[in-house]
C-alpha cells in the first residue's frame, strides 16, 4: 500500500488527489496536512485510508514527529500562498509560505535521513514576460518572474535542483498551467463567473451583468482533475530532478469562456470591465507544451474545456439550489 | 554630504569601501550596519562621519526606526552569509541571511516610502554550472546555481527585479567575482596561503609544506578595492535594475597565485592536496567579462595580480612580526 503526505491538503486540488486516489484499483494511505481543516469527507474514500492533521509546516519539530511516524514513500507537496495579487501586497509572506515552507520540509527530510519521492509543484508564473514568439512554452524556455510569487516558485525550483544533485534526493518539478474545475474557491475567476451566472439563471435572469478584470488575456486552463492524473504519473515515474510543464497546449481567453458558459446557461451577460480587478504586468498570452509530459509519461488531456465548463456549471447549480 | 548606509559593515568590504570614502575629495555620513563590531577604526577617517549599531537585519523595527531616523541617499548592502561551503551545512540558516535580511530591508524601504539607491550585491556563485564556451560569462549568460548559497543569490536578484518593476524601487545589482586584498580574513584561501608562507619565511624557514584543496581551479581573481571602486561608481552611476559583472575578466589558478607568493618570499613550498578541503561540483574555470561596467561606468583595474599580492604579504608580514 503506498504512504503520501499531502501537503495543502484542504484546497481545491488536495480533494481532487483524493477523489483520484479513491478511482484507483489500489489501495493508498494518506496524511494530509494543512493550516485549516478541510471541508471534504477525506474518511469516506473506499480505497483510501485517509487522516488529516492540522499543522503549520514552519514549525519544523511537529513535522519532524509526523514523519517520522508516517514515514511516507510520497510527499505531494501543494502547500504554497499561490495568490500574485497578494504576494504584491505581502511578500514576506508569500516568500515564507512559498520557498521557506518548502526548504524547512526538506531539511527535516534530510536531518531524518527519510527520502520518498516529492512533488514539488511550481507555476507558469515562472516563465515571467513572455515573448510571443517563444509560445508555446517549453521547459527550457528562459525564466523571467514578474512578481514575488513567482520569484518564490522560481527559487524553490533552484532550491530543488541543488538538493537532488547536492544531496541526492528524489524531487520531480513542475509548472502548472492556470487550473480550474468542481469546487474551486470562487476567488479564482472561472469560478467566480460561473457562479454568478448559475444564480441569476436559478433567480430567473434571462440577462445580467458581470464585472471581471480584464478578460481578453488568453491562458492555458487545464482541468483539475487532469492535473491530478499528471501528478500522480509523476510521483510514479516523473525523472528525479526534471521539470514538467503541467498544461492543456491550448489557449483560450477568459471572454471566450464566460460567452461559453452563457450560452449553456442560455442567459444573456453584459460584461462591465472593473479597473480594481486589472492586474499590472499580465501577459497578453500564456500558453505552454505539453510534449515533455505526454512523451515522457504517456500523460494525455481527459477533459475538454465543454466537459470542464459543463461540470463547473452543474457544481455551483448543485450548491445553490 | 552624501548618506550611506553599509549592511554587513565590519567585513573586509565594508573597510576598504570606507577607505575609498576616506579618500575622496568629498565629504560623507556613513552608519554602518552589523551583527559584530567593527575590528578597525571606522572614527579615524578624514572625510566621514561614521557611526555604527550593532543590529540583526532581520529585526525589522529597529531597522525602521534607523532608516527613519537617518534617512539614506545610498545602501551598500554588504550583509550576507557568502560561505559556499557552509551553505550546504544549513540551508535555512545561509538562505535567512541572504534573501529574507534583503527582503525584509526592501519591505522596510516601501513602508516607510524612503527610496534610497540600493546596491544589492550577487555573485559569480549564480552563474553556477559552466560550459567553458560560454567564457568570459556575461550578463545574460543563463544562471544554473548550483548550492544553496547561489540559489539565495539568485532569488535576491530575481526579487530585486520585481521591486524595481514592481514597485519603482532604485536597485542595482552585482554579479561580483571572488575578491581578494589586504586584510582579508584567513578562512579564505589565498589570505590563509599568504599568512602561512609569511609565517614561515619569518620563522627562518627556507622551504615549507601548504596544505591546500583544488588548486587548479581557474578563478577570476580581483582586488577588493577594485571592487569597492566599482560600487561606489555603480552606486553612483550605475542603471537602475541592471546587473553587473565586477571582476578582472583573467583568470588564474590558485597554484599559481602561491607559486607566485612563494616566489616573492623567497620560500620553497610543498603543496599537499588536502581532500578535506575539496568542494563538490567546482568548476574547473571561472572568468568573468567586465565589457559592461568598463563600457558604462568607465570603471577599470587599478590593482594587478603583481601589486595586490605585494599588499597582501605586506598585510601578513605588519601583523605577525
Amino acid at each position: 500500500m503506498k504512504k503520501y503526505i499531502i501537503t495543502g491538503f484542504s484546497g481545491f486540488v488536495g480533494k481532487h488527489f483524493l477523489d483520484f486516489l479513491g478511482r484507483s484499483e489500489f489501495e493508498s494511505m494518506v496524511l494530509g496536512l494543512d493550516l485549516n481543516e478541510p471541508e471534504f469527507d477525506y474518511k469516506s474514500y473506499r480505497n483510501v485510508r485517509c487522516n488529516f492533521q492540522k499543522i503549520n509546516l514552519l514549525e519544523d519539530i511537529v513535522v519532524k514527529d509526523i514523519i517520522k511516524d508516517f514515514l511516507p514513500e510520497y510527499i505531494l507537496h501543494l502547500a504554497s500562498f499561490s495568490s500574485v495579487f497578494n504576494s504584491w501586497k505581502t511578500p514576506i509572506e508569500s516568500f515564507n509560505n512559498n520557498v521557506n515552507i518548502f526548504l524547512s520540509l526538506l531539511e527535516t527530510l534530510r536531518e531524518l535521513q527519510v527520502f520518498p519521492r516529492i512533488l514539488s509543484i511550481g507555476s507558469s508564473e515562472e516563465y515571467g514576460y513572455i515573448n510571443e514568439v517563444e509560445l508555446p512554452l517549453v521547459e527550457n524556455n528562459s525564466l523571467n518572474p514578474v512578481s514575488p510569487y513567482a520569484v518564490a516558485r522560481v527559487a524553490q525550483e533552484l532550491m530543488s535542483k541543488v538538493y537532488v544533485n547536492g544531496f541526492g534526493m528524489d524531487i520531480i518539478l513542475t509548472r502548472s498551467f492556470n487550473h480550474f474545475g468542481p469546487g474551486q474557491r470562487e476567488d479564482f475567476a472561472i469560478s467566480s463567473f460561473a457562479k454568478h451566472l448559475v444564480q441569476e439563471k436559478l433567480r430567473g435572469a434571462e440577462k445580467c451583468q458581470l464585472a471581471t478584470g480584464d478578460i481578453i488575456i488568453v491562458r492555458d486552463f487545464l482541468d483539475v482533475r487532469d492535473v491530478v492524473k499528471a501528478y500522480y504519473l509523476l510521483l510514479e515515474n516523473g525523472k528525479k530532478g526534471e521539470v514538467y510543464n503541467v498544461c492543456s497546449g491550448q489557449g483560450v481567453s477568459l471572454k471566450d469562456i464566460i460567452i461559453k458558459m452563457a450560452t449553456k446557461l442560455n442567459i444573456k451577460v453584459d460584461i462591465v470591465i472593473n479597473n480594481n480587478l486589472l492586474r499590472p504586468n499580465d501577459n497578453p498570452i500564456i500558453i505552454g507544451s505539453n510534449n515533455k509530459i505526454r512523451r515522457e509519461l504517456g500523460w494525455y488531456l481527459q477533459y475538454d474545456l465543454n466537459q470542464s465548463l459543463d461540470d463547473i456549471l452543474n457544481y455551483w447549480e448543485l450548491r445553490l439550489r
